[in-house]
């Protein structure tokens, strides 16, 4: 009866500080997501300390919670995500991807060389800057009942395509740190599993949800629908990490395929609940994640709006120019969906710094760039689709 | 990206596991608890050893999403308790739990005597005979849609006076250990203690509830109502730990109170997601810790047969004569309702083992014997309820 005391209070003030976080961000009309990252910050290690940093290091329970939540967030969103809708706006996510990626790995590793790093080192510090983290923008997508605009569509099919991106850069430059070169065969390799994965998934899984989604029901919990696409969700969270993609990844492919059955807004009610209670778990850890003592000393806050102003308009300019096709306006929701590097620029930096290929300093700054991406976006979205006529993509909606 | 593979597998399996299992034991008419902790037991270190048991160890990630299963559902079935129900049983209730506690304090200390043990010892091991774990009667009372009948009434009530009983025999057994007496006092004060908590926290919580639940909607938050309860139960299961107590009783208490607002229905209805995504984690968690080893051996087994028959005829004796004034047929069903001991032995068991007090034998023999008690209560549970008639309890069910 004892050992779960502790970990009880924790999970309250976690909610609680989410709770009070989100009203207070609503209130100032901010999404509701600002409030509950600003309220981790004010209850994590760096100001109130109500939560250690050793209580959400990766693999402690609540670090799992966090997880947890932002994996049913994408797959809330996969269920308000159709194939065919992915598909007509294919080109343009393409294009937002690969640019959104190219633009920001270049300018970073200039950037890294400038800073007296050899190439190779460069390359893996740019490496941190490039793969956007999709849950945040996710979630302020979701908060304003916007994911079903083409906007939106084209910053979830990029997000999909820019971490199979990431991963093969990854790859690539963990590859040229030992110094003996690249083999193209393997990262090849590498590149073809990780598209299959997505490809066959969500080409076969749509196609097999469509045809016969009655079996979902053929369970005598009448909860089954909601059970078994769960755990369709989690089966493919982790086979997508396996085929070294992000969880969300296989998670929002989990909800696409569920979003072709009869029940999707059943599954879409159902999920509220779940989220309500998961996914302030993933926002206020991230929150206390932030380091505020970077911002103590003149010289490093000054390295850090550079590197943060680098991170924002590379990925900006790079959204921006792949989706111009949508317009000046849609494009530049597009380029600002995909700012937020959140946990991805940090796993980099974390797999840098056990490398020896980061610095302290640089592995600090670029968690801290991390992260400020992912506060600074939220209000800045909310702001320009609030401000922007809504396209929606999705005719469907309407006789659905 | 790599950190959370191997949990989200772990999270899968045990997830698929539980509704196989469940989907088994309903099309064989048996409650899908009692499935989902068989499929524990398969995919236990015992059997097929896909979870491992330091996976399921105290404090783990695996271990938490379990305690917030059981959280979650004594909150859901407080859901569906009103305090005045509980009033109307509350003599029964009471003779429940105090006779449901001496008669299986009594014989377990006669028995640990017989083998051998000397007094003090005898009745730390009977202390962990005598709680009873509300998790699991309580999942076959909502699987069965029972909570409203009066029995349910009673055993729910007399769990809670079970709870705070045990913990004042642990108290005392533990300070006979030390062999400087009892302090009268002290043990006096920590009974005050957790009756005052129980009682404040229920009486006045539910007032308060009733009088003024406009607040739970005054957040932006459209589900605030759901997520200010939810905060309350993860505040309440904290501090009934701080009193002693098991976290489901403050669980339980903060689903009562919230079952005195508007929203209660529209609560009841949101928790049935989390309830199908979460409690399955604690009933094959619960399944996983069985040691299937103990009953290889002839001698063991025949151990284990006598001290669950033990464990099992003095609880259901004494609820059955605590429950007596309600008829023989529904002291039945009240006396089986108390027989489950579950975790609650489990942790008593480790504090004898840890204190010294216990042998390896004893403990591991303790272990099982709570988890069998779990097992077996399920199906004959469910068979006298079925074969039992209605006395609902609730006449508000019809008219709220």
């Amino acid at each position: 009866m004892e050992h779960g005391a502790q970990i009880l209070l924790s999970l309250f003030v976690i909610f609680i500080a989410a709770q009070v976080g989100a009203e207070i961000a609503q209130r100032l009309k901010l999404p509701g997501v600002v409030g509950e990252i600003a309220a981790g910050a004010v209850i994590g290690p760096s100001v109130l300390g109500w939560i250690n940093a050793a209580q959400i290091a990766p693999g402690m329970p609540i670090d799992l919670l966090a997880e947890i939540g932002v994996v049913l967030l994408l797959f809330a969103v996969g269920l308000e995500t159709r194939l065919e809708d992915l598909k007509k706006v294919g080109a343009s996510a393409f294009m937002v991807a690969v640019l959104g990626v190219i633009v920001p790995f270049v300018m970073a590793t200039l950037w890294a060389h400038h800073e007296r790093l050899d190439w190779s080192k460069s390359l893996f510090v740019a490496a941190a800057f490039v793969a956007t983290s999709a849950g945040i923008t996710a979630r302020v997508l979701q908060e304003l009942g916007a994911v079903t605009r083409i906007e939106s569509r084209v910053i979830l099919g990029a997000a999909v395509i820019d971490d199979i991106l990431a991963m093969l850069i990854l790859g690539i430059v963990v590859a040229l740190q030992g110094g003996q070169g690249v083999q193209l065969g393997s990262i090849a390799l590498v590149l073809l599993q990780a598209v299959g994965f997505v490809a066959i998934i969500g080409w076969v899984g749509t196609r097999v949800m469509r045809r016969g989604s009655r079996w979902l029901e053929r369970p005598i919990n009448p909860m089954s629908p909601l059970t078994l696409t769960l755990a369709l969700c989690l089966g493919l969270a982790y086979l997508s990490t396996e085929f070294g993609l992000a969880a969300i990844i296989g998670a929002f492919l989990a909800g696409m395929i569920a979003s072709e059955t009869p029940k999707r807004h059943e599954l879409e009610h159902q999920m509220q609940p779940l989220l309500a209670l998961l996914t302030p778990f993933f926002f206020v850890v991230t929150g206390a994640k932030i380091d505020l003592g970077v911002f103590a000393d003149g010289a490093a806050l000054w390295m850090l709006f550079v590197v943060t102003l680098i991170a924002v308009v590379s990925k900006l300019a790079g959204g921006f120019l792949g989706a111009i096709s949508l317009g000046p306006r849609a494009a530049t929701i597009v380029g600002v969906g995909m700012i937020p590097r959140g946990e991805v620029g940090i796993v980099i930096a974390s797999l840098g710094l056990a490398a020896g290929v980061f610095s302290d300093e640089i592995y600090a700054l670029i968690v801290a760039m991390s992260l400020l991406t992912s506060v600074i976006t939220p209000p800045v979205l909310a702001w320009l689709l609030a401000r922007s006529p809504v396209r929606p993509a999705a005719e469907d909606e309407a006789a659905g």
